[in-house]
């Protein structure tokens, strides 16, 4: 009972799923609901967010560079240390609440799944690089693969580069880490519109964060 | 016997020790001293060597940049993996004598030792970024901080600006991957002057390669 006076426990919210899925644009409503309701709430990317992590994203993302699958996998663990060390695990230590779009299952979902690496291998560096923290909740925004390429409108990335083949394997990876685990990951159906998504988004960080309904309705 | 025609094997050899011990000047004399003989031989350097390897580098040495431990052991294996896929499995397949200024022992030494990481976790990063290429042969420059810090003359870069305690516990460390593998390890005193040092290396690198002493004189 001594946490009574605590509007919520510090908390790591991953926003996943293929490129086009919408979830940097749930992240960044989820940002906004979460605020208004006067949270401690921050908004994290990934790759990037620090320094060095946005140095190693320029890297992973030029189109111009080619890199072995290891490599890659190297440098997305690298960054994402980083983000765990500089930013998510003092964050939490202060009580914030974290969103993150993409985190670990990108990883596994990209180079375990899309690249065909070693799973087994791909999570032993998941370990390495975040230590001890894991999302307390992840949101799944799955999106058939035509419905996702439509979107598409900027020049594309290196990874968004990728065939449909890989894509499909990368779709495949996130449901099946869904599957895995049921309690952490929620799916949601991302070929809805904009709000009708978000509907879903905010009941559940409204149950997992356990947002007094009447605050709720008061914004 | 059906070998005898092949001049050698292909090899990886490593020159190692800390900053300043003259293991890059060794690995220069060296490739002189191979090429001389008429044999297909590579001079390589760590972290570097491919496009993406050096822009890791940048990240790594680049004094402004500051990082988390984990990080800094991550780019060194993504560095690491890079060079190893795209030049030295390549090479080694083609035949040839690679000559490489540091590889994982470093990592070992520095991140392992120097930072005080996990040196069981370490080696399983070596394992990931080089799959099974390991040294054939490794040279440790062994050489007191006292000489190696009075030789430096350049700006030193992020690694180089380490306080002293961090490299008497890399120096320790090498000497320690030594002990351990004394076949593969050579320990080679570096507080001589260059051409007497070099002497120790040409002998160790004659009797390794199996170069023919009538050839060696005929140079």
């Amino acid at each position: 009972m001594k946490k009574k006076q605590r509007q919520h426990d510090p908390c790591l919210i991953t926003f996943e799923g293929i490129d086009g899925c919408g979830k940097t644009t749930q992240a960044m409503l989820a940002f906004r609901f979460l605020s208004g309701k006067g949270m401690k709430v921050k908004l994290l990317r990934e790759p990037g967010s620090t320094r060095i992590s946005e140095q190693i994203r320029d890297i992973l993302l030029n189109r111009k560079n080619s890199m072995s699958d290891i490599t890659e996998l190297l440098l997305y663990e690298a960054a994402r240390s980083e983000i765990v060390s500089r930013e998510i695990a003092p964050l939490l230590a202060s009580g914030y609440i974290i969103l993150c779009d993409r985190f670990y299952d990108s990883t596994t979902a990209y180079q375990g799944y899309g690249r065909k690496l070693d799973i087994k291998m791909v999570r032993a560096l998941h370990k390495v690089a975040t230590g001890n923290i894991a999302p307390d909740l992840t949101l799944l925004f799955d999106l058939d693969l035509k419905t996702a390429f439509s979107r598409r409108t900027q020049q594309l990335d290196r990874l968004e580069s990728q065939s449909k083949a890989f894509f499909n394997r990368v779709r495949r990876g996130f449901l099946e880490i869904a599957r895995k685990e049921r309690r952490r990951v929620k799916v949601v159906d991302a070929a809805r519109p904009v709000k009708v998504i978000f509907a879903d988004v905010s009941r559940i960080l409204t149950k997992k964060l356990k947002i007094d309904e009447s605050i709720s309705r008061s914004n």
